[in-house]
């Protein structure tokens, strides 16, 4: 309660996306009769949106397709409580260019648990914000 | 694509509440305006359910009132791809108990950075499940 304590700020956009960047697992958030569902998914880039694989069959895939989506990456320290989180908010689809398709094979976005996540999702980078909670 | 193939299975409510114990920071969800807004904390288990401070001003605060709440826990190994996630899912109230209030100041819930947090948010955990990716 003395000096170093932690503050929390607000990143700008550009920081946020170099963030992003840094990471290959977030948080894939979306509505599902009415109630936030958030599971992670290892993800890639591409043109600064969100790629990555979803079970075609899941409640989860299919509001992903219907409602506006979130995704959330976020490096904690729980030992000096510092760290950062990013949010990014837009509308989710399934891809199916080819082009895009070639780029995220190319990328890390292989699959975990291969038949289980047979689609590629793509979150529009809509809305990118993000938070750092540092020592001073 | 030979042996060795990770797997996701579901996990059984007792394992998921046991995940949820061995972790201190998880990330709270909320539909804020219909769009899923998820943002890390850190928190404790009071008689099971989430307990974790909140900002009483923001727009995430005010979401937490008034619709369900989900509340995810994971730990993931990038290198291995294995890991385990957890999510809660009910209401949410704020703790004005004075019994809650003290077993949560008795827990490990001190403020990251201090004045920014000022209310003590329960989600009580009415729906619990889970997955693992192990490789078997």
């Amino acid at each position: 309660m003395t000096a170093n304590v932690p503050v929390i700020r607000f990143l700008d956009e550009e920081r946020c996306r170099a963030l992003l960047a840094t990471a290959s697992v977030g948080r894939v958030a979306a509505v599902v009769n009415g109630v936030p569902h958030v599971v992670p998914v290892n993800f890639v880039l591409v043109d600064g949106d969100v790629v990555f694989r979803s079970g075609s069959g899941t409640k989860l895939h299919a509001a992903l397709q219907e409602q506006p989506v979130s995704f959330e990456v976020d490096r904690i320290d729980e030992a000096t409580q510092t760290g950062w989180s990013v949010l990014v908010s837009g509308t989710a689809s399934v891809v199916s260019e080819p082009d895009v398709l070639g780029r995220a094979e190319l990328g890390s976005l292989e699959m975990w648990a291969p038949g289980t996540r047979d689609e590629v999702v793509r979150v529009r980078s809509d809305l990118v914000s993000g938070r750092e909670i540092s020592r001073p």
